[in-house]
């Protein structure tokens, strides 16, 4: 059958978004798989499935398949893209959206600029949650890397990440020092490494290597995992603007125990037709 | 404006196909290479423009972008979506399309299984055309690589190619002699290399290094080349099934002087909608 679907991106993250409130599609893995591919098929870096709520309190149900067709819990600049579509297809009038995604509700808010804001949750800070090898809860903890010691921040936002403070992202050892961080025996699960350049304290410039993916455009659990190592170490306010490969985001912290709220861009590329 | 598009590919090399018969566009360098991202444009390898003809006697005009917006001459794999595309849309009902390229006329033939069957020209074998350095014509060159001597057919499709015969492609040393072959001083405008696998007569497997590219899906030149080489060293057939990483190529070569023809299918993934 043909099915419409619509071709977005969140700073260089790219989904294909599929409207299952209006038209019957069936999604599988293995159909994830073949739409992923970049020159068989439609090419993205995850899927997003705008469904019908399952709860009558919320808006809608948000799924999210990795490229691979394996489904993931949440993606913050699939989340943008998500609220985006739903107020630009007209399928909701609301300025703040319910929607029921694996992990629990979230909530997305369009600004009047047309940015979106999405809460992206408690952070984690306690080791043994992060997953971290620590006895105890620190703001930094000694790592080695490449023969020496450095200081790395460890916070959860539902994916565990390593941050460490760097003179300037342009020349930092993302490459070499990611993936060595990524596998580290100290972080269990592995972890994502972002590396973050203090430009004042309300201004970072961030580059991320993502666990199992690499360097990418732009990760939003990295900057708000950025912002909360760097105000622990006391050198970010509450508002902090993120530059990142792709673009930048908007991240505001209050402090341990309070949630991270992402402001940021989305935007839709084309819409398309495939039989299915 | 919007403008509609159809993304296809032939053997996972994959195309925008843009029709400014039906629909007024201009394209300029910058907008192909903002559309050819794959994270923030539609992604693809060339965008191939449906035009009008300037010759009354043609039935279209074909240009041919890469990636980075530059203009190219011809692609095979491109060619053959281009006959797809002008059948199924209904802008012509021919068989034979008579095409205009910037290399000069080109003619595209659907068969009744829906393959496509291309005129991809007379190989240039002089050395100095192709361009290849050495005193006179020969079937096969000696060429170091990795410390050892090896035998290298050398070809022009309008492109250069180096040849080389091996036991078994899977384990040829594409990633390693591929580039230093694509640069050894003997190809002064640098040259593809093709690894090929002879199963008989009328079959090989084939891997292409693309100059400048890297190892690709399907080089529908480097197909026409190994033929080109393996019937020339005695070890091929007039009609040799030639199998891609991508898939499946038909060549037929009557022998020097002669133009090659590639048979290959062509496959339609999606209609696009774009604003630009």
């Amino acid at each position: 059958m043909l099915v419409r679907f619509t071709k977005m991106h969140g700073l260089g993250n790219d989904f294909l978004v599929l409207d299952t409130v209006t038209q019957k599609v069936k999604v599988n893995s293995a159909m994830v798989a073949r739409l992923a591919d970049r020159n068989f098929g439609v090419g993205f870096d995850q899927m997003l499935i705008v469904e019908p709520p399952t709860d009558p309190d919320m808006d809608f149900r948000y799924r999210i398949f990795n490229a691979d067709g394996s489904e993931v819990e949440h993606c913050g600049n699939g989340a943008r893209c998500f609220a985006k579509y739903v107020r630009d297809k007209r399928l909701t009038a609301k300025e703040t959206v319910a929607v029921e995604t694996q992990q629990g509700p979230i909530y997305l808010t369009i600004t009047q600029d047309r940015q979106v804001v999405v809460d992206m949750g408690v952070p984690v800070l306690e080791p043994q949650k992060i997953p971290f090898s620590a006895d105890q809860q620190a703001v930094t903890y000694p790592i080695e890397v490449a023969g020496q010691i450095q200081q790395i921040s460890a916070v959860s936002m539902g994916n565990p990440h390593g941050v460490l403070v760097v003179d300037a992202v342009d020349t930092a050892p993302v490459e070499t020092w990611g993936p060595a961080l990524e596998c580290d025996p100290k972080f269990p699960a592995k972890a994502n490494i972002g590396f973050m350049e203090v430009v004042s304290g309300a201004e970072i410039r961030l580059r991320v290597f993502e666990r199992g993916a690499g360097e990418t455009k732009a990760c939003g659990t990295g900057a708000c995992a950025a912002v909360v190592a760097g105000r622990l170490r006391g050198l970010l306010d509450q508002k902090v603007t993120v530059h990142l490969p792709g673009g930048t985001l908007l991240i505001e912290w209050a402090g341990e125990g309070e949630p991270l709220i992402m402001t940021g861009p989305a935007t839709t590329v084309y819409e398309g037709q495939i039989f299915l």
